[in-house]
């Protein structure tokens, strides 16, 4: 054991923020145990040093950066979230000689490169289980235990807010714009929810996912993204009577025999003996398909102050005990260099729901316009009768875009009056 | 990259070593480009070196230790189980200053204090994810990302063939006789199911799991042990109908104000809306509840030789990886020395079902032998009339000791005809 502290910098001082300041107190004999040398909090940066933080002594509080430089941190961990300027304070952080931990997931999504080339130039080590999955150990062991395997897919339920909101509409049958208002009284959404609703937020983590599982670079700008605001109380009950139910999943799936990444967000039905079926409320977890492993799923809290300090302060000890035996983390893995596919060639079971006049020929018809744009039906359906008929269609596998070439094909035939619902299926 | 191989050997070579074999030799690419040199298969210590091994030429099989040696392994993988050779054999290896991995549950919950101190003395690493949970990446998460928490209990569902016998017990009504032989016609149980169904398997895994969470030493001996083997169909019937699946379950736990450790493997009931009762069949799931993290799970497969060999090879690109960079793992970590806390003093909620005479003042004779050791009640509701009538009572948290006192007071009561079920009750 070292007597030497090492010294720690927090950029922003928040709810993660001060959960990290009070562990780092709590749990002080513990961490200096697992180091090999006590961690000491020399500052955090924040907006307005007046304000009181708990568990933080106001001398700690600081507004200019330099002087946060002046107390020479060992490890500077940045929770403020955003652009700039996290990406500028982390560059300067780095170039100061300083390892970096971070829950940045929009940055690392937008400009990751940036902080991963600062790390490998100035020998630090740049650390980010937080961004993705809040509490739950995720990234380490993409990185470090599937090490000897391969990566197949990823399905990631990683936003709460959305996750919260369909199993509302799921367990209580609530439609989407009162299952949102639950979640915003709650606490779960923010009052302009857009970042979570649209996928936005799952995107960005999608993006670090896709990157870390296939050994590849890829950014926020590669992720296909729809959200869930359009998913209605009837495609909840269209999942239900199929046995499934609607998740809104982060997918980075290996496509083109290996060759290239398909990363993107959608909502998905999921059959209810999946195990992500179950992941209710505000939870998250990651379902991955190896293909020696097989298949495993990491289950817990998605975010909240603590869980996410807990991501923090593991990043925080492996970090600080490289510090003390003069070792460095593995670092990006990026040899692959795999392209991203065309979103629109991503294949996937789809559903539709297609609303038609219940007459002679209108079954044949439907099936002609799968037919003639390549997509295969595994089951076929009719529900009700006359005014009420509506075909329940499964395919095989087919293209994104190959699907929407059919439902256009189909809005043209007199006998189909909509076309109400079209979602992926994930198989069993 | 070096162009330097590492060499790796296999000491045994049965479904698991040629699995690994075949993807070493599948995935060189892959894994020379994470560990930075290319990994080459030295030899495999066989006891028939005529016996033909899929993925692994003939010249590589030997029969004696030392023409193994000769080649100078900077990384020795053993599948042989058992103590020994195999316990010999690492011991060999590291003093020759060769890093370790193992997948040898049983050795490692014996005697992992000889093959951890070996390699803090020869200064290598010693890596053994594949131990316990098969495919699951748990020891490297849990020694890891979770270093700047603090776990609470740790429980786990680590053992297939039971696993599978209990689901089919639940969900095709089996009673354990049958379930046992479905299990056995499957080759999920062996001919001699002891290790399994008793929990002998569950209770190594259990000590590896408590040493880790809890940063101490723990082997075989500290765990209290119950298998399922007088599980009933009743019992199973009863947990259904108070909404609970009964599973075997390896339990760690901070005890005494953490500063202690109980750690034990019995079946439990488990409420169906709890992430470990949608483990169904030979899957594993191991739950972690920590301070600050909250609940985790890490969910996959257990067994089998693609999933082992994939928690192997993990293990052994981070060895490997490690080599290249004159780095090393962190090491042993049991600074925290707790003691084991006496399982007749572990507390949980239990479950018992009393056959009763159906007859004033049995409720209140019942319900005092409960009272006279300190036993509360949180639950208690009579099924049934006449002959047929049961008392069901779920109490708060208790200790065993304390249940089995209660247990042998009723059966001194006159009008108890039986006590046929006390199982220990998970919370939700």
């Amino acid at each position: 054991m070292s007597d030497q502290p090492l010294k720690v910098a927090l950029l922003g001082c928040g709810v993660v923020g001060s959960q990290v300041a009070r562990l780092l107190d709590e749990h002080a004999d513990d961490m200096a145990a697992r180091v090999g040398a006590p961690l000491t909090l020399v500052g955090a940066l924040v907006r307005d040093a007046s304000k009181p933080r708990d568990g933080v002594r106001d001398e700690l509080l600081v507004t200019d950066p330099e002087v946060l430089w002046e107390r020479s941190p060992d490890i500077v961990v940045e929770l403020m979230g955003g652009i700039e300027p996290a990406r500028t304070l982390l560059l300067e952080a780095m170039a100061r000689g300083a390892s970096v931990v971070t829950a940045n997931k929009a940055l690392l999504a937008q400009d990751g490169a940036a902080l991963h080339d600062a790390a490998a130039e100035h020998h630090v080590d740049l650390a980010f289980e937080a961004s993705v999955a809040g509490a739950i150990p995720l990234l380490r062991p993409l990185k470090e235990s599937l090490a000897g395997d391969r990566v197949l897919r990823v399905l990631g339920i990683v936003n709460g807010t959305t996750n919260y909101i369909l199993t509302r509409m799921d367990e209580a049958g609530a439609d989407y714009a009162d299952a949102l208002r639950e979640a915003q009284e709650l606490g779960y959404a923010e009052a302009d929810p857009t970042a979570d609703v649209e996928g936005h937020d799952a995107a960005a983590k999608a993006a670090i996912l896709a990157g870390l599982a296939f050994h590849s670079r890829v950014t926020l700008d590669d992720v296909a993204c729809q959200g869930i605001s359009g998913v209605t109380a009837s495609d909840v009950e269209a999942a239900r009577a199929m046995g499934h139910v609607i998740k809104l999943l982060a997918v980075a799936e290996s496509t083109d025999g290996g060759t290239a990444i398909g990363v993107r967000v959608n909502p998905a039905m999921v059959p209810r003996t999946h195990p992500l079926a179950s992941v209710r409320e505000a939870f998250n977890a990651v379902f991955v398909e190896a293909e020696a492993a097989g298949d495993l799923m990491f289950y817990g809290r998605g975010a909240g102050g603590a869980p996410t300090a807990s991501a923090v302060l593991g990043d925080l000890v492996a970090l600080a005990r490289n510090r003390v035996l003069g070792a460095r983390d593995p670092g990006e893995s990026t040899y692959a260099a795999l392209p991203i596919s065309d979103p629109g060639r991503a294949t996937a079971r789809h559903y539709l729901s297609i609303d038609v006049d219940d007459r002679a020929g209108v079954l044949a018809r439907v099936a002609s316009c799968f037919a003639e744009h390549g997509v295969s039906i595994e089951t076929l359906r009719q529900d009700g009768r006359g005014d009420d008929a509506v075909l329940v269609v499964v395919t095989h596998a087919a293209a994104g875009d190959d699907i929407s070439a059919t439902v256009a094909a189909l809005r043209g035939v007199d006998a189909v009056r909509d076309v109400p619902t079209v979602m992926q299926v994930i198989g069993d």
